[in-house]
């Protein structure tokens, strides 16, 4: 098994806010992607879309403590059942975010590409919550061909 | 072992491009740090320095079909050891960019970090052949504190 790591801090900004991106549809619509539908609250199920396709995730935990997790039900075969963690604390009036996407059987060239695409959303997320807009698909950062 | 798995692919631009901005001084220097010295081609050290720091870099391949690769000999203790791998291969006009950073003993905090900041890095080197502009350190993007 393996895993794509990720970090980013959000400036000035508390825990509880990153959190409502995460748990909230208009959150999520706010820097992954704008179709973005279902119950992002623990055991809802979303639905994100993409241009290209989408996944479902079910919510196995969100805990305003600050640990949210969800579980790929629907998708790409590799995606699907494959979880995607989010852990949040506040150090120095900053909320640090990290990011685990794991259980991936084997480290094939669409993990790269999800890896990089993943770290280009966490950008996003961060400048939805530091300036008010982020860049959700279908207006996300193109990393390759027109993806 | 844990890895950093991440690709990019870079429009109009032929794999040779690609290869000349990995084992040159002057293009390293134009995506990943303006303060980059010594030698890059194979069987060189290549120094890489950051405000924070930096890391030496032994060049154990440099082969212009597409594949370089890296052993960090000096720099922080996680990184010591550890190997970054570069496969390049032309598609329908763009040169796919395969990069690994593999070898990390564990998936500590700092490795999330740096999964995101080589991210912001491959992007950097996407932009510069395609823009003839980069952002290497100092003038990098900053993901969490300042970094």
């Amino acid at each position: 098994m393996v895993e794509i790591l990720h970090r980013v801090a959000v400036a000035s900004t508390a825990p509880e806010k990153v959190y409502d991106a995460l748990t909230t549809v208009d959150g999520l619509a706010g820097w992954w992607t704008s179709d973005t539908t279902g119950d992002a609250s623990e055991g809802g199920v979303i639905r994100f879309r993409f241009p290209p396709g989408g996944f479902d995730m079910k919510v196995l935990e969100a805990s305003p403590s600050g640990h949210v997790r969800w579980e790929v039900v629907a998708g790409p075969e590799e995606w699907v059942g494959t979880n995607v963690d989010w852990s949040l604390r506040a150090e120095d009036g900053w909320t640090v975010v990290l990011f685990k996407h794991e259980g991936w059987a084997q480290p094939v060239e669409f993990m790269h590409h999800c890896s990089t695409k993943w770290a280009t959303y966490l950008m996003s997320l961060k400048a939805l919550l530091e300036t008010g807009s982020g860049a959700p698909a279908p207006d996300d950062v193109h990393i390759a061909f027109p993806d």
